[in-house]
């Protein structure tokens, strides 16, 4: 799986146009027909700017020109404010005139109801048969801080900007966009791009992140999502990212039913299942957030450029209860507060008054306010801690000996690779201090949210983790390619609902263990059947169009003897068209018997936004009342088969309980990785599938599908 | 259960001296020994002062005296900040002095190791002899800004009190609790008490929340907890405080592993188990937070008294994505994001742009910009909604409308007692703006983080939920009384280990139904028991020795015939006393044989803390993989009960899943009653039951005792 480099290379025009069309522009910088043009100038934009309106000479000193024809030059991008009513033709002349790109702020689309959506897919085609890319419309539009490209309405082109300017940041929603944008701003965490993408008439929300991660500029990417709606574009994007070492933060909304209710009623998109974006995220490496705050806090660290090299936390600080308290937030984040060496014990002790804590955390307590070198020399203890990888700070920096100690923290900072973060004391609304200002202009994180301190390192841990799995072999995804296409396509041609025989013929051609036996005919071909496989054996009914067998009373198990399966052989195909008269019988399966083991669910869904979806639970209870499954998004690499089988709680039955033996996890992972290479390679064809169960035995006994049901697109 | 009005009046000198002696004062005011002087002073506290120190005549201007008892007058309060070897000395001149209450900041005790222990227990025998009450040692002491009382060297005593002054602090970790108390202070929430109560060596934290609680200037308590000392003593806290309607908030910390650790090493108290502070936080009332923003949140929500009447949420945003984001963090908090009424909606769609949300979350669209007038017709119509309990405003304040739109939503505020509150968009570091300001001084409860919004919402319904339900009878706790008490003590009088049959017997004696049987000495009175039981019947060694009883091959099921029972009561006899020669074997138990249930396991432990505590779970993976069982504190209500069974995840298979009929749920509930009276009534006999399994039938067909034992202090 690769991006194309040129992928999003249409992009281009909306973030380095050389010249900017504003259709519809108005001379109250208020009002979103004026903003733009306002900030464009206010901002410096150094291109051509080339407002458009018949009632207008000149808007803020700009020649302005009656209609788009009668700009002079050639224009990259236009930005258009004009009435709904009004776009259309708008963009017809936008192609007259060989613009590329258009920013459309007009609402009274998709978002309004039928015509509106009629209307959309209007625009939606033009631009699909003209070439030319859209951006909206019902959106704020387009921002570039770096060249004063400030093709927005919103509030946020108004606001100075930052730097280092390293983030680009893609919204679903408009004004919460720009919320997040001022916050991100006023918290001092610099934006390069912001895109509101509004209802995604042409380009979506995975084409601007896409154009983003291939940016020189863009060091970390985020996103505001209610929907996505082309799950393998994200997904070529998250791999882009991930190749080029820049995360991806993606704050997705919709968790809650009324949350789902109202983004899909926000966008008009479909939300997909929730449960599926999370699987997505992790075997992608999208890190998800739950608030800007999140993002805020996570690029410092990332631009601190350490990624820690593994969980172990040292928290250094000057109160008992700080802590307990940061120790029992880190342990519920995946960070390990871990025991520190004898030695590092003994040296901090040295330093520290008889009633500080030398264990992690690392108490210094009040003495630190007469004795502030204690902290230099418990840094410096922890430093030559090998079974450390980070190092949260979490003390006073004011004055009297604020400078003083943050010039000793930076000599340490500077002194090693491990992962440093310091959380001074500030109180709500009070001044920072010199000592932390110098923090700051040394380049050392500094985050004044402990909260969100560890939050970011948990999120900074599980990046650096996600990297190092992707290098692996384990995390590789295998190509998907089937020997026996031919054969496998007459199996399941025209066919909708595949019986349990067709449906454990498909799962045999892919490597896949069913149940050895057949389809019987008649009673003597059952008996003969049963002879081969050795008794006792299990009869079923063999019909598409019967799945709840037992109910219909066509299944016997346990049969011992030839006479017993002729009687069961009659008495299926009683009961089965006494259950159904009109059922298509194949005829009747002959199964060997299953030893008893754990059975577990392996099931395909089609995803509307990713397409083939894997899920893995365990049967029983734990699938019925718990709902205690996992998914994953196919193709699969072994290293998430294996992930989704740990997910589980019903893991632990796996692994053994009440003196049991662990299960073949073994053979197990490599049935989810057939079902994988089954889903992928079948997707325009396998609607479902649902092997319900597959039999577990013990380490190095294997497993078996007990019965599995197929549906084929028909 | 009720406090003792005078319970906690000898605390009255801490908070309300009339005069204080300063032991051990020096002219630094930067130092332990010179900063309480120095806030004295400074917050003009009105009693008399006597710094005590042979060094100087005068400190700060006030007469200094060599020792105690050269004080003329008589002292309330001694605050003591001489090094640990003076402490011992200097307290026993207090007792001289006859002074009542002494604070001790010196370090030096418990938490050094086992020679400050030892003298800890010299300090706390001295008051316990003296009746000489004593806070700390080894604590940063005690504030009441009320009255001036600086008894505290931390650095809060210099911060500027904030009005109103409202909350009663109490931290088990000095430092940690003085950030609190200043972030509170700095975000703009007072406090009137503060106590830091270092090693507790006579009074406690919840002796302070006592006091606190049955104080009339104290509306919300607030406490930063790592280990109780006295669980009963805290639950009596809890019910003054919900008596008065006074909300409890506390921070108790040591969640995870290292946190627990860590607390346990920084208080040296025994942290007692985590999941069991929860179940007796739920029942109590007491609001568990994980931060101080929780609590200051959750004060002005308090302070304007309006307690929701349900959980019913509305959210007036000007965003859809922040609607959407609210509303998924609501939903997970607990509130409900009802739809509204048709005519609800259709009022706000007339006053709404025709691109904006009518529904739940209420979307107003960037046109609030233009039109902000929207927002009040879309208040006004809430307010008309019955099934709207609480509305959350998330909108823009800023001029140049902030002031006009805050005057209209003080009038709304007004004139409704729905429960209200403003998140305005102010950005970090950036001023909130006149109209907040407005907003704020007419008591419109005004929260900047949206997310402690949500979060106050939520405790607050919780909170109000717990008052209701506390006034209902189902949740008065019944008053424990037994008749037949003699015949319990004889039972289990000198016994350790119970055999099932004693146990069965001591269950029987509450009332709990157990399996029908009875206790054979000879193969002939098995039989002659198997005969009025009726067959098939089951046979098991009766001894406190053989717990594992199939394990010992000790146990025959299904036994249908007088020759069956022969012979297993003699197997039983050889296999048990092959297992376990010296075993004491009370004789063979002929029982019943039960129908399949549901089985569950009902728990008594004594909790170090909280003593004799209930724990119920559902048999087999559930407790033995999930772990999925829920705790109470004995003597429990009905309702503490019916809240136990319902907590945990196995509930729906209670309930009734593929096709099963709902268990006895009422039966259920009696036996863990009648579990809590004889855990409460034995607190003082019983280590240690466990019924395992209950069998629980479909409703109205009871439960019965399958198996059980029970362990008796010897």
């Amino acid at each position: 799986m690769s991006l194309a480099g040129k992928e999003f290379e249409s992009l281009k025009p909306f973030f380095e146009p050389k010249s900017i069309a504003l259709i519809g522009a108005s001379n109250n910088p208020g009002k979103p027909s004026g903003r733009p043009l306002h900030a464009l100038i206010n901002k410096g934009y150094k291109g051509k700017i080339y407002p458009v309106n018949p009632k207008y000479d000149s808007i803020f000193g700009i020649k302005c020109y009656p209609h788009l024809a009668d700009i002079p030059g050639p224009v990259d991008l236009a930005v258009i404010s004009v009435p709904a009513a009004g776009v259309y033709d708008a963009l017809e002349q936008c192609v007259e005139k060989g613009i590329k790109a258009a920013v459309i702020f007009s609402s009274g689309f998709a978002e309004t109801g039928p015509e509106g959506r009629l209307a959309q897919a209007r625009i939606t085609e033009l631009a699909r048969n003209s070439g030319l890319r859209l951006c909206g419309p019902n959106c704020l539009g387009v921002v570039n801080t770096r060249n004063g490209v400030m093709a927005s309405f919103a509030f946020i082109v108004d606001i100075p900007d930052v730097d280092p300017r390293t983030v680009g940041f893609v919204t679903q929603s408009g004004a919460f966009g720009a919320l997040i944008y001022a916050q991100a701003l006023y918290s001092g965490v610099g934006l390069n791009y912001f895109v509101s993408v509004g209802n995604e008439a042409d380009l979506e929300f995975a084409d601007f992140l896409g154009y983003m991660a291939q940016d020189n500029n863009t060091r970390v990417l985020g996103g505001y999502l209610e929907g996505a709606k082309d799950g393998p574009k994200l997904r070529r994007v998250a791999e882009v990212a991930a190749r080029l070492g820049k995360p991806i933060m993606i704050m997705k909304v919709g968790r809650s039913s009324a949350g789902a209710r109202a983004a899909s009623s926000h966008t008009g998109s479909l939300a997909g299942e929730d449960r599926i974006y999370d699987a997505f995220f992790k075997q992608t490496g999208i890190i998800r957030i739950d608030g800007p705050e999140e993002l805020i806090a996570f690029v410092p660290m990332i631009l601190a450029g350490r990624l820690p090299k593994g969980r172990n936390t040292a928290l250094l600080t000057v109160s008992g209860g700080a802590g307990v308290t940061l120790a029992d937030l880190s342990e519920r984040l995946g960070l390990i507060i871990s025991p520190l060496s004898e030695s590092a014990r003994s040296k901090m002790k040295a330093a520290l008054p008889f009633f500080a804590s030398a264990q992690n955390p690392i108490d210094l307590t009040s003495q630190y306010v007469t004795n502030p070198e204690m902290l230099v020399a418990c840094f410096n203890a922890l430093l030559e801690e090998d079974n450390i990888d980070i190092i949260l700070g979490n003390f006073d920096l004011r004055e009297p000996y604020g400078v003083e100690i943050a010039r000793q923290v930076i000599d340490i900072y500077r002194s090693t690779d491990k992962t440093i973060v310091v959380c001074p004391w500030v109180f709500p609304g009070q001044d920072e201090g010199d000592g932390v200002r110098e923090l700051r202009r040394a380049g050392v994180p500094v985050l004044l949210d402990t909260a969100q301190a560890v939050r970011a390192l948990a999120h900074l841990v599980d990046y650096a983790d996600f990297l190092r799995k992707r290098k692996s072999e384990e995390y590789r995804v295998p190509s998907i390619s089937i020997q026996n296409y031919d054969s496998i396509r007459d199996l399941i041609k025209g066919k909708g609902t595949l019986s349990e025989g067709e449906s454990k013929s498909l799962l045999a051609k892919f490597g896949i263990p069913v149940t050895r036996g057949g389809l019987a005919g008649s009673a003597d071909e059952a008996v003969e059947l049963a002879r081969q496989i050795g008794y006792p054996v299990a009869l079923k009914v063999d019909s598409p169009d019967i799945p709840h067998k037992t109910e219909a009373g066509a299944v016997f198990l346990n049969l011992a003897s030839a006479d017993e399966v002729r009687k069961a052989y009659a008495a299926i195909l009683q009961n089965a068209g006494d259950y159904k008269p009109d059922a298509r019988i194949n005829g009747v399966l002959v199964q060997e018997m299953l030893p008893e083991g754990i059975e577990v669910i392996i099931g395909v869904t089609k995803d509307p936004v990713f397409g083939p979806t894997i899920m893995f639970g365990l049967g029983g209870i734990f699938v019925e009342v718990l709902k205690d499954v996992s998914f994953r998004v196919a193709p699969l690499s072994r290293g998430d088969a294996l992930d989704m089988i740990k997910e589980i709680k019903g893991y632990q039955v796996l692994k053994g309980v009440r003196g049991r033996p662990p299960a073949d996890i073994e053979a197990l992972t490599s049935v989810i990785m057939k079902i994988s290479t089954l889903a992928t390679a079948l997707k325009d064809q396998v609607k479902e599938l649902d092997i319900n169960p597959l039999v577990v035995y013990p380490e190095g006994k294997g497993v078996k599908v007990a019965d599995a049901m197929v549906v084929i697109k028909e």
